[in-house]
């Protein structure tokens, strides 16, 4: 193992997804495990999959010196936190939306504004689908919003291809699970109310907009609604390019966007799969993407899907460091899936 | 009572449905029901909620003289037997596609034609709150299809207002619940693949669009998910008027719209069921419907709800009836629904 | 409408559960709902399918003078309110565990001990399959517990027929709905734990155990597991009698047992629905109740479901009242479930 | 990679789980899948999570050569296709029940006999916690059954610290998922019917039965329920030992049992993982354990669980062959599960 880790937040759901991660990754030795509520219990006590583990929560006051920290705190902790997290490691990897966007003024207007808006330059946005030039090395990573993930990946493609420009309108409606709620709650995530809803809970001003727009400069209309599965977040996005596009214009956009990436496949083809589906994705670090054209109308219908855990928030995560350090980007994130899954 | 009733297809979904219903219906006395590979069962042994039932299936080839048959069967089928239907009673309630559209030429666009097109002006499309005057005394009524009333009942107010005009683009996203595609199935419809998905299985091409179409007289981009729940249809519905629009002249033009329907309910305010929800309607035949502007571009996204089965399907089978016969519309529809509840 | 009603504790899930039995009661009119916690909120605030009731929480303080109160309080809240209750009304019906036992001792063994137990012998529990005679002028009604009531429907036709004594190992082994430990919750109630398990949450020490015991008389191995849903409760007794037992007079006992009774069904026969499965009595207030013959070794398994909303709980109470009060006692409980339906 | 190996069956549930197995292993190389309907297709047809794998189906009429034939086909097939398998492999691991019992008349009793009675001598059963001597250099494994197997576990340890001997009624209550069913299932199976389910499918004559009787020596009364999850099995065992046992004996028993096993945990502690519970193992080739001592009576209550495909099936199959072989246990087989996950 070439590089030791600390997680700070590690008692969370993305918490806890990192140290199964990295505990399997063949070049990370997790040396710290954070939690301020679970302190001194072992993480299998909070993380049943991970019984195996020899790791107890250490208090998130005392960081230990590591090569690589990974900060899953709710939003607001590592913008406070973060000369500490920089003292403790060279490397620092933020999941939380503290070093998404690049101005205080998106801060003040999608958060409760920014205490090191002098940081927002250096930190680098980790969606490598993106562009990875810029995490080759970088010392502050921000892992994009899983929202923002699923969406981007279904867009960018046309994006790239010069088939969507940014001033057309592209409507987005998402479906995602339970998990991103996190751990806790409250009443409307009890399971006797949150089970078989579909409940648009953010039709409108969802925060990761924000990402979105910044990314790929765009009119976005975007609505989110929680659906009953615990991981997994789907996008549609309906689009309308000014001129007609081609179902092979499409796969070939596509093609050309994603031959080369190791986590995204397009898929297609006759069967019942043939569109993308977060639960075949469940555990994985991947994206599925894929597209429809409406002969009716030239509207193009983009989907796109990922589990929120793993390629939304933890894979990313691990992904990113992988890049920023130079170590083979699919290190640690070969799991492949299951079939048959039910609602994971 | 005062009628007698009778269900063609009475095994499936909806004509169970339609049997609980007329079983409980203070006007109606259910006098056959048939089923083609049931013959001779009791309706209890192929719906276990109706075990009280003292009722057996018949073959449909001998129909029962009654004052109102209502069809449940396949598409196809009803055009085929609308002769026999007709002779057997005097008010014929379909509950399948095969009279909601007025010209054969839609037929061949949407379906595989039609044999009877002689009769599909005849025929009175029932979705009430379009419209109750032509159901009135009506012969031949066909209910409408459960995706085209939750997204017609979502969009109405907008255009009774003169909001749209049938010239803008109208995204509607769909999530739907298994229930939708019957008894039977096949592979994809099993437990272990239809469980926890968020699947777009009609990206494009949903034949519903062309009852929405030619009710609304719009522009529509439609594309249907089916996600883990039995019973329940979810229309958002995002549209962008052409001037901006308000919240209170949104209220303003539902509250005006369905004051008086006793079966539609607009949904807002500041707890967790603040947008309307399938769940919440399971069982019942209302829908819910709610709203949203997004403040960033005048996108309003329309929110509407309704138990497929029900409001979809056998219950405004039910409420067309009571219309059509001058009954009580409410009769027999009265049940409100559960909480908290699952996955319905 | 005959009686007024008030429901202590309504913004529960039995709480409103009550309020929609009696809602559409033909005898009750509902004049109070009270909840400390959502005081001058209309009750469809709280439960999304009320939204048609025009009711305000009042203040648990201020009791209106009825003639049937229900108290749907968590365990030891009406004990220390009865005074108040019966003063309120003639009529006092509680759901919670207070009054159930009938010693002091039984409440210091399996709760935190009674502060009334003066009142235990006039309080008389309500199942009324057990026996109706000390229901009927009833003034203090305690209705028996969910996991109880499943139990004892399933074991009751032997003890009738005597073809179990109480001297013999009965092991029950239950599973239930999440709706079991009401809202709120907390962790380990919310969607992303609770979905999918099956939890062996009281493999030993239910307190349902108690009130089995004394009704029955009986030596008792009770288990009881969460499973995912929401309302239900299933229980298998495997028993094992001393002589053998026969199908038919298994059949005998149960019919025997049961004819009479509006709300429990005993079924068999040879399709999918041959045993009690909860997910079909949603909603109702019947019981199911089946059993099956192990040739090999003379074991009973003795099946049986219930909605514990319902049969376990506010649908026993109006049943119960139904009884004390002289009314027709399906009077108000007359929904027949669903077909088909998920997860309820 | 040292060892090639082809899979029979490779469309179905557990064959899929098969070649995501191997795929991941160390040490094997796939070289052939067959399938008779799916001849030709892309295993990722199939299996959207082996999307990846470069592998089409071939027909079973023509086997490869291979050092490993995995057999996943329905009970019968092996049995008349043995020689075939042998021909083409030195070692032949069957997942099936054909190999499993040891006598013909078990055959007669449980299945539809035995064609091939002479080689169940010369057959190994495959649960290694049982036992790995035989199975090292085994040439002919049957791998033992999903529910045989988390009954097993459960039980083991008191048989081997001699706190049951087999003369004890032992009463063993199983919960599973639908993908115990197999792939394309039939209405029962449909997610309508399927979701929600608590359903006793075979209160009596489970064919497991045979396994677990056989290889523990015991009386056993085994009921099976089918609940809303697709991957899972958990056994509730109730047992009544001649004298009473404490916590710590048990603890004792269990961990002297278990200490060397790699794929089983006993699990205990005061959190809300302090049972088994089938969904934290989902994808694994874990095994549960715990208890729990009930004061009243002294009965054990043993929980156990597993992931069915996994453990139950295609991991126990590839735990065999590391172990006839004499590859390190836990190769390919390390995959941690996750958490949080709703219903795998």
């Amino acid at each position: 193992m070439s590089y030791t880790a600390g997680v700070v937040g590690a008692s969370g759901f993305t918490g806890g997804e990192l140290l199964r991660l990295l505990a399997g990754h063949p070049e990370f030795e997790v040396v710290q495990a954070t939690s301020r509520s679970k302190t001194n219990r072992t993480v299998g006590y909070v993380h049943p999959n991970l019984r195996d583990l020899e790791l107890r929560y250490s208090s998130p006051e005392e960081l230990v010196a590591v090569d690589v920290l990974f900060s899953a705190t709710p939003h607001g902790v590592a913008m406070e936190e973060i000369d500490r997290y920089r003292d403790a490691a060279e490397t620092v990897v933020d999941l939380s939306a503290d070093f998404r966007l690049s101005t205080a003024d998106q801060y003040e207007e999608w958060y409760d504004g920014h205490t090191r808006p002098e940081l927002l330059d250096e930190a680098v946005y980790a969606l490598p689908e993106l562009g990875r030039d810029r995490l080759r090395g970088a010392s502050l990573v921000a892992t994009g919003g899983c929202n923002a993930t699923v969406t981007i990946l279904g867009l960018l493609p046309l994006f790239e291809a010069g088939l969507l420009t940014g001033s057309e309108q592209v409507v987005a409606d998402l479906k995602v699970g339970s998990s991103e709620g996190g751990t806790g709650g409250g009443e409307a995530a009890s399971h006797a109310e949150r089970s078989g809803v579909v409940r648009p809970y953010a039709p409108t001003g969802h925060r990761h907009e924000a990402e979105i727009r910044e990314l790929l400069g765009l009119e976005l209309s975007f609505s989110a609604h929680a659906v009953d599965m615990v991981r997994g977040a789907a996008a549609t996005c309906h689009v309308f390019p000014d001129s007609p596009v081609t179902r092979s214009t499409l796969w070939e956009a596509y093609r050309s966007c994603y031959a080369d990436e190791p986590f995204v496949e397009t898929v297609g083809g006759g069967n019942i799969y043939r569109y993308p589906e977060p639960k075949a994705l469940a555990g994985t670090n991947r994206a599925a993407v894929g597209f429809e054209v409406d002969p009716d109308n030239g509207r193009l219908v983009l989907l796109s899907a990922i589990d929120n855990v793993m390629k939304g928030s933890a894979g990313q995560a691990v992904h990113a460091a992988n890049v920023a350090l130079g170590i083979e980007e699919t290190a640690g994130l070969g799991f492949s899936g299951l079939h048959p899954v039910g609602a994971p």
